[in-house]
């Protein structure tokens, strides 16, 4: 798979720099839990807080109800190409413990499970696109959730598509540059990066 | 550098079964801006909700000013074992846009920048241990952060130590299996985990 170029100040380790985020998936292969469970046990061993563990993943494979809850959440400029992928998944928080007591670290460290689900995602040839856009309240109640836990993203999992096949403007947006800050913009204090 | 067990249902990329989050820092051993510049680069390119990379980090090394005041910040219970670090780090988030909107997704954001930091530093051979453990509000005072921002989490990296030199209860700890929730517990809907 082609990466549209990125520039980088110093070099990451293969799997980290190929990683990124695209919408063209194919429509139809197809994943099944085993071949999706080497990246959800690069989740499941992930840090957290305390080793709190507050995340959870719902899955749906394409074709099946939870699939289709799933896609029925997202935005339509998400649903437009996601709807294509082999599986969607509802990434979860579990926002408080069994005494009520608020867990403040549960979105970040969401954050850092899915991090490793996409990294070893990666490994096994697969691509990862997250996403902020989708009802989160409406999800919540049509995968039955109870008030502790809250969906933060979503993201869609499957094998690499033809960008070909994508509306115009995201084709275009598919074959742009990567970007990103300057490191000197984001490391600061006993640093002085170029 | 040998791993307490960990009990795996697939295997994952020697990467991420290498990561651990260990208290046993070299005392002696230092780092600079180039050794730490893979980890920031791989930060760099974590994926962000719209791009938006509201991350940034303010590293301190052992014996300067900024580190000495992450660690003063810190809970005692971190201190004694990550004031022995090559580095410690401030992780901030950028909790709203520059009009004033509530950036939603910023903690979950960093958590991944932060993930992304730690699998390259494994691949460089130093060891990262996250905290949530400090004081966030004086931390901000004395890096002289403005209101757009919050410290969310703080780490030290370096390279690893003897465990013989921690504290008897954090020595007894150390050694202790690594352990996480079964799969089956974490990931539902259209699978089922043994």
């Amino acid at each position: 798979m082609s990466e549209p170029t990125a520039t980088r100040s110093f070099d990451i380790d293969p799997l980290l720099a190929r990683r990124s985020s695209p919408r063209a998936f194919s429509a139809t292969d197809t994943l099944n839990q085993d071949l999706l469970g080497p990246a959800f046990e690069a989740a499941r061993w992930a840090p957290s807080s305390g080793n709190s563990q507050p995340w959870s993943f719902v899955v749906g494979f394409r074709g099946d109800d939870t699939f289709g809850k799933i896609v029925e959440s997202m935005a339509t400029g998400n649903s437009v190409w996601a709807a294509h992928a082999s599986a969607v998944v509802a990434c979860v928080a579990r926002m408080e413990n069994e005494e009520g007591k608020a867990l403040s670290h549960s979105v970040y460290d969401l954050g850092q499970a899915v991090a490793h689900f996409s990294v070893q995602a990666t490994a096994e040839g697969l691509i990862v696109h997250q996403m902020a856009g989708f009802d989160s309240q409406a999800l919540h109640a049509s995968l039955g959730l109870d008030a502790r836990h809250q969906v933060i993203t979503l993201f869609a999992v499957g094998t690499p598509g033809d960008p070909a096949d994508l509306p115009e403007k995201l084709r275009e947006r598919e074959a742009l540059p990567r970007v990103r800050k300057p490191l000197a913009e984001v490391v600061t204090g006993s640093v002085s990066y170029a």
